[in-house]
């Protein structure tokens, strides 16, 4: 790896080449006439000799004339004397206008999952201090630079901040040199350290680059491998009769599928009423997809059956792999499926499902509702949970994949296929190390459907947790996470927020009602907070209400029916509210007072067709046990804190 | 309000009063010769003639000499001649050493709540953009004041940053400097804005100071009030023999009081076996404890006769007063306290509860556990709710205080009291406006026991729904966060953690017990995120867990049995890290696997006696129905989801 750091003149000039503008400057010799015109000015030694120029009277700063700077380089001289310092003619002068402004930053690191990365933010002491950063992929468009701009503080400073006129055009230009610069070039790290945010533009000061061949490398995948969503039919190796086994719930799960679907086990016989066949060998025909439940020594042996059938795809649910120190085998797997030009989920995954055809070939043990979600989960067991949660509260899913080792498909692969899937209208993210990132941002910026993602794996103990069960390295969780944003990507920090946000994406306005203020005013709090509107009712909406509720009651949202409030009266509000138009979500807050039938309350749900959503937050205990009861068997979205409820509506 | 600007000597003078460094500064004729020695300087213009100096070249920077300095008067007068502005002997210049540093800011303001409050932080432009700055009430100590700056990022420039050598004494002094001048003088507002920090220290740049009387007041509540926690003789008016009305349910909770209990209704007959007197005046001797539940209009014809019983405590629960815009009688029940010296609860409140005399005087509806944490709500159903799941989880109480209107007691009256009672270690409130907040800093600042606290009503929108629901006004939050932060207050975000961030207050190493990596992965980033520490296994406990677990587990915390795990396997994982000293909670993680028994593992909990406090996490939905229930039913404290396991143990 070649290095190369260059010398203050030569960066200037470099950087000029990009349109960069750099301080006016100028080398003079150790007796020339000075003759320079940006004042207030600094004359620095330039030579060999001195490393620390500031230590020995060096530097001489805040120069107003030519004369200034003559009188300058003569007391530098005397002061390097004092050093046991003597010049000679290979020894000069450089003079630099003096520049004033705001310190920004600019620069760029190789970054592992994503290759050169671009920071834009606040510069000087305080990068270190603030981290008023963001985080810029090197072929990120000029939107995305816009959107990861506006994710810094500093951000506002071109946006009229305090009547500055500094145009965020210089800012974008300058961040697109930078993309340039670094195509152009072998360019390890770039710091650009103060840049200048002046009336006239950005002015680069300080500058360090450093130069070197890029060690960055994507593993090509090739794009015409076959459409993973094309299945017809689907085999399961290793089904099971035993109940309890995994081979047993897949082949049973499997049994919804409205294509051909097949048995096999070594042992033959028959399951549900279908043929086990002893061998891949003994089906008749091609197979698209194949499920793969047996042991792992068997799995490769099964794989090379599974090619004379002219497999599309292969599931391998069997664990035991990299995750297991058995890299070699996951290799050997990648390369046939590369060789054989099949797709290839898992190995260690908990399967696959697709809603249209009914394809379930997961190992989760409830059902799945229909719905327009698709979720991609590096882990099996945050997909199993959540589906789980799903299953419970009706919320339904229009496709699930379990990458598991993810040797060959990730998401950066199932994102196109699902930016064309007909049933799916948003796709959400499980991830703890991604891999191919710039193909990951290309995928995620050509896909037209929003996205919801969660990152596990971001602090120092967790990145240890996450390679110890997956062998996966996680990188800068802050880069990461500022990419995506500048991708337009809904960066999620909860797990439940993956099922959640989606589900809730286009709440803007909110009406509260509830039987207490206190309450109420939290609430109110998590809402605003989230960036979500309360409601204002207006005066004919209120005559209405008035009409129906007790006078003391709230004459505002949150609609406060007051504490004594019986299910009646939310019903009475329910259907008022119900009538707005311009609002997206009813919350129902039920708290636990003297009066109040929680049970009979949400009853009411089940009693009449709302045109809004109408999501009850049951809060307590003891007391709310029989209404959440109620709730899960009738499949009613509800939940048991204001955290809980509001913990997904900011899409960061 | 008398106002009164200073000019810039002046200002400079009066802050060097208090210790305050400001530049080099001084003021010279049109002609006089100029004797300066601090450079770069800057020369301005300083005459009423001229306002805006920069506009008609007033101002001329980085002068390095007397000789330049007197080139630039010179010039300066030559620009005004251009704007037709002609000096003479009235006007003058001023000269002043320029000043290089990092911009701080130091300033104050008056506030309703707290009187003036200082804040300290980053300056410039920057104070505005990056909000990095901490509040400190006006009598703060030295400790507040390092715990405030604590809380900036730029407080960090006083501990080593990059190498820096700035001493935090020099802003402890510099804030001490402006308690004092506040203490000294009227002053309203006051900015020193930038207030550079160099290597010699603090310097007051520029500075603005607003005087006037100050219009912050404090209503004074007489310290000599009785002793609220003494309570031997107790009378509950408007007892109630209807079941499900709150007369109803106080009387019956009130049963179990271990003093002298009482009964009143107009009505009078017989309740759970004790006689209802028809009225106050009836009962013979001394009442020390009074609880009204009769209708708002008698609730001052009751004080009146319960004035001449010697009344030490009362507690209103009658709603209708401020909240209904009924001010009137609410001033006049707050006078009485006051002529009559006896502690008013309320009213408009759910009531109080004093675990050491079994005193029961809410109108909770379900039963309260025993504990050391005292609860102060501002919010009946904030009290009601959290109560209500306390029970459910075996959470105890040793008092709670539901402060309604506070017409008179609020969390300032009661820390003192709570302070000395033996059977309360920690002390949680839930508060949505402040009053007295110079007392309740005093009294937060005398308390030894730790405080919790939740913060209601932080947004505009919630400000308005609190004030609709109390009549109470709610302030800058971020200044009641930074001066409750300031106090060592532990501020909590959620209200689940009002409750559970006391419980879990010890805990700092964590085991975490995981049959998937995925979401182990997930609790691992919560865990570091709150600060908190994944306790590292060393080799003999490897070794031993290495025995009981099959070899693919994690060799690492958190320890992850595998997808298979049954209970025996989590069994044997929990009574190895039970013997774990220097641990303080083992998180149990369960997901819902091929495998998994929930229940069965959940049983566990109550088949053995962990020496640690072992609490699991249900992650789901169906699958983890049955495990919540036995949890619930076995009074085993639970967490449904990662984000409610974490939410309380960051203690901000």
């Amino acid at each position: 790896m070649a290095k190369d750091v260059m010398s203050e003149s030569e960066l200037y000039k470099f950087l000029g080449k990009y349109g960069i503008k750099t301080p006016e400057c100028k080398s003079v010799g150790l007796d020339e006439k000075i003759s320079f015109s940006k004042f207030p000015a600094v004359i620095k030694i330039q030579s060999p000799k001195v490393v620390h120029k500031s230590d020995v009277g060096g530097v001489i700063l805040h120069l107003n004339s030519n004369e200034d700077l003559e009188n300058g380089r003569r007391q530098i001289i005397e002061n390097l004397k004092k050093h046991n310092i003597t010049l000679d003619s290979n020894d000069g002068f450089i003079i630099t206008q003096m520049v004033f402004g705001e310190e920004l930053y600019v620069g760029s690191v190789e970054d592992a999952t994503f290759g050169n990365v671009i920071l834009f933010g606040k510069g000087g002491i305080y990068l270190e201090l603030y981290k008023d950063v963001c985080y810029i992929e090197a072929n990120a468009r000029k939107d995305e630079i816009k959107r990861a701009i506006a994710t810094t503080k500093i951000g506002e400073l071109f946006h009229g901040f305090r009547g500055f006129d500094y145009k965020e055009e210089w800012a974008i230009n300058l961040i697109e040199s930078v993309q340039k610069m670094l195509k152009e070039n072998n360019i390890k790290e770039l710091d650009i350290n103060p840049l200048k945010l002046t009336k006239d533009g950005l002015i680069a000061v300080d500058a360090r680059i450093l130069k070197g061949d890029s060690t960055y490398k994507e593993d090509n995948r090739e794009k015409k491998r076959p459409d993973f969503l094309d299945n017809k039919r689907v085999v399961i190796v290793g089904a099971n009769t035993e109940k309890g086994k995994t081979g047993y719930t897949i082949a049973r799960n499997a049994r919804s599928f409205e294509g051909e679907l097949f048995y096999v086990n070594a042992k033959g016989g028959e399951l549900f009423g279908k043929k086990l066949y002893k061998s891949v060998n003994d089906i008749e025909g091609d197979i698209d997809t194949a499920v793969i439940v047996v042991a792992a020594k068997f799995v490769i042996p099964t794989i090379h059956d599974l090619v004379k059938k002219n497999l599309k795809n292969l599931i391998i649910i069997t664990a035991g792999f990299k995750e297991a120190g058995n890299e070699k085998d996951e290799l050997e797997i990648a390369r046939l499926g590369k060789e054989h030009n099949f797709n290839i989920m898992g190995p260690n995954c908990l399967g696959f499902y697709e809603d249209s055809k009914k394809l379930n070939i997961t190992f989760g043990t409830g059902e799945v509702h229909s719905g327009d979600l698709a979720f991609i989960s590096q882990s099996g067991a945050v997909l199993a949970s959540l589906m789980d949660r799903a299953a419970e509260l009706n919320i339904g899913f229009s496709h699930l994949f379990s990458i598991g080792n993810a040797a060959d498909l990730r998401a950066v692969d199932l994102i196109p296929m699902l930016d064309s899937a007909k049933t799916c209208k948003a796709i959400t993210i499980y991830i703890e190390g991604a891999a191919r990132g710039r193909s990951l941002c290309e995928s995620i910026r050509n896909c037209k459907k929003p996205i919801y993602l969660f990152k596990a794996a971001k602090s120092e103990a967790a990145k240890k947790a996450a390679f110890s069960h997956t062998g996966n390295l996680s990188g800068n969780y802050a880069m990461f996470h500022g990419i995506m944003k500048s991708l337009g990507v809904h960066v999620v920090e909860t797990l439940d927020s993956l099922i959640f946000a989606p589900l809730f994406k286009d709440v803007k306005n909110i009406v509260v009602i509830t039987n207490a203020g206190g309450p109420g005013t939290v609430l109110t709090d998590a809402i605003s907070n989230a960036g979500k509107n309360l409601y204002e009712l207006n005066a004919s909406q209120i005559a209405e209400l008035d009409k129906a509720l007790p006078p003391m009651w709230s004459h505002n949202n949150p609609i406060d029916v007051i504490g004594d409030a019986l299910p009646d009266r939310y019903e009475h509000a329910l259907k008022i509210a119900d009538k707005f138009d311009n609002i997206d979500l009813i919350y129902m807050l039920i708290t636990p007072q003297d009066m109040t039938d929680a049970l009979g309350t949400v009853k009411i749900l089940k009693q009449h067709n709302f045109k809004h959503k109408v999501v009850p937050i049951l809060l307590g205990g003891e007391n709310m046990r029989e209404a959440r009861k109620f709730c899960l068997d009738n499949d009613i979205l509800f939940f048991a804190s204001i955290a809980q409820a509001c913990e997904f509506l900011p899409q960061s």
